[in-house]
């Protein structure tokens, strides 16, 4: 997205501000579909929203061809409203409430579990409505993503998936085989999130064939669908070398071409990338208030938050910032937010040109985990969101009003 | 609050659901604005508005006689929808808009100023609408207050206020002295949150008493009040031993009256307590969705996450977690919540009687930066709020919905 567009974006809709490169999220999918398809087994694409659960990103999304990963009742009826089938969604959640599974069950949707516990649950809804699921399990392959602790979801000790160990994956799908109600479509796995070690997918994807195999040897099992999840990483920093889709998919297709040929039939891969889709595709534009000088630091004071943007007081996150229309590094400033916390600073010793007071602050590589996970913490209204494409700005996303703030809200 | 009641509640209003128990929130008001009454200098109490907005709970506390701080334009106006007179409002914040000091400005609001930009920006207001504002400014006092590194505001390197070194803070005094349209009124430091250790806050209050004696001596400035700001910490171990009311006014008082003494005038005291008010006074109920074993772990998923309770993610936060109407210690359970990542875990090998699905699990001291945390992340509609108050309970903010979740969005 050039300046221009950015500027007149941040002058109609004000700032904090939201701004998706539309054409940028499709070519971004299409470059993802292609690669994964060379492979050379069947594949879909179902794109995580929790990265970005905008109506109108789904809704490109939608129309390319893509299907979705919903970790919520919530996110399902995002899917559902944007007009994607009940058979394109995938339902993944280490913790479903029965209402959820319920909705999930009468929808039609793919029902991933995450413990035995679920499955009864999912049983026992579908002898209610006299209803039949699609059910596939998560396992835990005990694989390290080498990413951020808190993303990194497929380590032993980790509340995700059933585990190899002890037979309690062998024993979830045997048990499902068995249960009225129950279609075991598929097997799941997921290590992680920013992820760009190509090794650790190699080694979960070998190990859901492995475990592909057994299910047919010893429970005559053959599954529709082998998920190996998401985590594709994306280039933070200037200096990031993310692996490509393209070598993602060259790491996967040895492991993928044996598994299929012990195998002996040919599962559908899944794959579900969100970051790696919209992360690039968004910045988060913010004015400044203010710039300040102390005996230490100088701070850029902007509008925006980790109510706006929780990523960088979450899990020290790093986003590149630049300012509009400006160019040079004649300054190091800290970019502080707006949240009466000391830990929330956007950006820490950053090299820019010398800013004022309503510069434009432009945090890039924010389209992923950014709107997702704001907050009106501080009463703060939520951003709006504007969706670029094709060269027409669209407000796919109103502003929060100080009305939104105390919604639903009385007193005694 | 008895057992009977939180069950009622959460069989009326379902889980995941906020309890506050108004009498304690009063009575810890009571508690506090008598203890540092006792100092026998004047004093007003301000609650921390960030801590937890709920229109009900500030209406509770306005009816006390609190007055509030308020961190955001947003606070601002849930304080005056409730009924607090501006004159009772403080606005700190380190990162002020325009729009938001304008409001502040029109209302008569206190306007705590953060760096010298802003009072800048007060003043070019002021002399816009023909008004004149009441203006302190926020001090950094370089004081450690041996907190947790995110909620340590005094520091040097910290974002917040004008430092004393350099004269930073004297020469924003002269310049507020000197400009049109600004009435000096007071001054103001906030070392920190969760502080159990007396003696920085003495240092803090000694630093700020000395420095209005130099406002004084140079400039003949007599100031209306000098604000101590918040920051007394609460138990959230059963063993913690915070510093209670009494025992914090008792350290401060020797440093109080010493510092009047030089001053030979008496400014009101102002201070800041949020989660001290409201902390302990609420709960978080969950349910739980199912119970898994591991090989390594048995965890209890339930139906909140970071995006309800976001302190254990964000600060390694300790919440006390016992089981609705059981007893005992005889498992040990990591608590699991909902949001799709590693990094969701609310509490960690907790020992708990026999957990089973249905059960519901309190998370206590939650009263303060609960809800007000709280996010849509993995599109989970926000929970209801329910305030118990002489044996009554309320419902002081519905459940969200699915379609709040979309609301304001729209596809291109």
């Amino acid at each position: 997205m050039d300046e221009e567009t950015l500027k007149n974006a941040a002058r109609e809709y004000q700032t904090p501000l939201y701004v998706y490169d539309g054409d940028l999220i499709v070519s971004r999918y299409r470059e993802f579909a292609k690669a994964v398809a060379s492979i050379g087994s069947k594949s879909r694409v179902f794109y995580a929203v929790k990265a970005n659960s905008s109506l109108a990103i789904l809704d490109l999304l939608r129309r390319e061809g893509s299907s979705v990963d919903c970790v919520s009742g919530g996110e399902i009826a995002c899917a559902l409203k944007v007009g994607f089938k009940p058979h394109d969604i995938l339902f993944t959640s280490n913790s479903k409430t029965r209402e959820e599974i319920a909705s999930a069950v009468s929808a039609g949707v793919n029902i991933t579990c995450g413990n035995t516990e679920e499955l009864d649950v999912v049983s026992e809804v579908c002898a209610e409505a006299g209803e039949s699921a699609r059910v596939s399990f998560r396992v835990n392959p005990d694989v390290d993503a080498k990413t951020h602790p808190k993303i990194a979801t497929g380590l032993r000790d980790t509340k995700f998936g059933v585990h190899f160990e002890g037979d309690i994956a062998f024993n979830a799908y045997k048990r499902a085989s068995e249960l009225e109600g129950i279609d075991v479509v598929g097997l799941h796995a997921h290590i992680g999130s920013q992820i760009t070690d190509a090794s650790s997918f190699v080694e979960s994807c070998e190990k859901l064939f492995e475990f592909a195999l057994r299910l047919k040897n010893e429970l005559g099992m053959q599954l529709e669908f082998i998920d190996v999840g998401g985590g594709v990483g994306i280039a933070y920093k200037k200096d990031d070398k993310p692996l490509s889709p393209e070598e993602y998919a060259k790491a996967l297709e040895p492991a993928v071409k044996a598994g299929v040929e012990s195998l002996g039939y040919e599962p559908t891969l899944y794959f579900e990338p969100g970051r790696y889709i919209v992360g690039p595709a968004g910045v988060l534009l913010c004015s400044v208030n203010s710039v300040k000088e102390t005996p230490s630091k100088k701070f850029v004071n902007v509008d925006a938050g980790f109510n706006t943007l929780t990523r960088p007081a979450m899990y020290d996150a790093y986003h590149r910032a630049t300012v509009l229309g400006k160019k040079g590094e004649s300054e190091t400033y800290d970019i502080a937010g707006n949240v009466c916390e000391s830990g929330d600073i956007l950006a820490r010793d950053r090299a820019l040109p010398k800013v004022v007071r309503d510069d434009i602050i432009i945090f890039h590589d924010a389209g992923a985990y950014g709107m997702s996970m704001a907050s009106e913490y501080n009463m703060r209204a939520l951003p709006a969101e504007v969706l670029v494409k094709d060269g027409v700005t669209h407000l796919i996303r109103e502003r929060g009003t100080q009305e939104d703030l105390y919604r639903k809200q009385k007193t005694i």
